[in-house]
């Protein structure tokens, strides 16, 4: 059994291909009984429109597509990515919009992948994740007028409608909650610098800080591995004057400082506080469960998706705030040790 | 600027759509210097062949299918897919393949969405994961002539070629290793009990116990989680005679079973031994680090893409057995206590 084609329902329905087509193509020219007759037929067979004469005939391809700048092994452990998606495709999948993915390991070769998919038709839009704050994606998509919805914070989306969580207000809780406990030696190990939410992260930091008279942050940049997150860590916690409180920019540069701080035989929360960005399975399952902001990915990755199809749709749409990720302590953070 | 088209390069070129076309189908009818002038005009403003046209005129679809039926939260922990989809994706893109992805919920979504994407043309072949002992899925791609090569064991896979590994051999390295260390009390926390790999390597653990002359294994099926991988080594743990060793069937299960442990006061490894399934990010930042089996996933997924396009191109493809993966020790795994 190949895939069947009109010229089979034709045959086994005895009727032509034209009464056929004027079935299925919802035009007039078949009786209402021989309609119905017709698309039984088709239900039978399986049939489906052509997914590329649709799209010749001025239709759409009916996909997005994703590209993804960031080492594998970074992104299989950060749960991010796979929730994110899961909220794309819950909305694509009620359209019967199919999602194309794709690795790379540049930015030349991630434009290279938009204008390739734009230009061949296979996607009707795109979503440009990990904003960087030059990001000469922005210009490109806009360039061909590529459908496109940015993950990432407005003042770096060039325009283009923006879908964000205000990472800023959530800096502000966590530095509030721990200046309340009485840290006044705070650092974050932070994410790559060239990203914009981490730019956004940083900025609020500074202020946080100036805001709730401690002294100003320590701030170390990282590629969000583990062996990165502990080199960190490590770092911060043998220096002569200690840090009594870490923020991670993810969650697997937590638990990896948590194995350093065992290491040095300190003991957290007494010792060290730590706090983990976002919530994840993984903050979940440690002794001591770890301190986090948490949010809604799935939630997140649903609307940026409506934004999407929105756009492509035609219709205006505007940035989208999230609300954001607001903190959760759990059992890694107490006052600092006298 | 709008997609360029064939009228656009014949403007710009002063030739006639006809000309354009058949320079860019690599037909006779122009001369050699009008080809290469159309060609650096097409490269000049982008232009792209059709996928639609392409594919309506018995082309390619150019893209492969990968549905994916877990939750999100199980997926986004464990390192695997992402690591199989890098894999995947480093041999799609020599030959500029795409790929779609789609995640659901049971096996009646994931046979409509193979058929759905096959009948439209947009795929030209699928990738079966998470083989189960009793697949529907393998008698619904070959019913409709679909390419599908299976992740998971040659018996499982009715005919299809298969990409394994030999999961079997892994679980006897394993236990022959804890049962030389002189443990005799060992217990596994599986996955789930109908996937295909679960059930060769519950059947192996049988047998090697039996060979090593230790007592068979307790065995609890999970679902991957944290949350179930702690209540399995819990009950385990307070149990009268309790396992010196168990091994998980991944990575976020053997750091779950690491808080059980310090919740009841046990330390690994001198009172309790673990081993994970696979090795990843993670079973490395832990400390201990955990003793682990590990494999090169991302060829795995290399691998399994070059076996899908080998079948597109109407090659014959055999089974691909991978090298199964090794036991490594790290710091998890040592003799029972007295």
């Amino acid at each position: 059994m190949k895939r069947p084609t009109m010229a089979d329902i034709a045959r086994r329905a005895g009727v032509s291909k034209v009464a056929v087509s004027y079935a299925l193509n919802d035009r007039p020219g078949v009786s209402e009984a021989t309609r119905a007759s017709i698309r039984s037929i088709a239900e039978e067979l399986g049939w489906r429109p052509n997914s590329a004469a649709r799209a010749l005939t001025g239709g759409r391809a009916q996909a997005v597509g994703l590209v993804v700048r960031r080492p594998a092994r970074t992104l299989g452990v950060e749960p991010f990515f796979m929730e994110f998606i899961s909220g794309v495709e819950s909305v694509l999948a009620e359209r019967s919009y199919a999602l194309m993915l794709q690795m790379v390991t540049d930015e030349v070769q991630e434009i290279e992948v938009c204008r390739r998919w734009w230009g061949e038709r296979r996607v009707d839009g795109v979503f440009l994740m990990d904003l960087r704050s030059e990001d000469a994606r922005v210009g490109a998509v806009r360039d061909i007028d590529l459908p496109a919805v940015a993950i990432g914070p407005p003042e770096v989306a060039g325009g283009l409608p923006a879908v964000w969580s205000d990472d800023g207000a959530s800096v502000h809780e966590i530095v509030r909650y721990l200046a309340t406990l009485g840290h006044r030696r705070i650092a974050r190990v932070a994410g790559p610098a060239e990203l914009a939410h981490t730019a956004v992260r940083d900025a609020a930091l500074a202020e946080a800080c100036r805001e709730a008279g401690v002294p100003e942050a320590l701030l170390t940049h990282t590629d969000y591995t583990g062996e990165e997150g502990a080199r960190a860590a490590r770092a911060l916690l043998i220096a002569p004057r200690r840090p009594t409180a870490i923020v991670f920019d993810n969650d697997i540069m937590a638990v990896a400082a948590m194995a350093v701080a065992q290491e040095l035989g300190l003991s957290i929360p007494a010792d060290l506080s730590v706090v983990a960005w976002d919530e994840s399975p993984l903050t979940q399952v440690v002794r001591p469960m770890l301190s986090a902001v948490t949010r809604d990915i799935p939630a997140y990755g649903a609307r940026s998706a409506a934004a999407l199809l929105a756009l492509i749709d035609g219709e205006a749409v505007e940035d989208i705030r999230e609300g954001y990720a607001h903190f959760v302590p759990r059992g890694s953070t107490s006052p600092p040790p006298h």
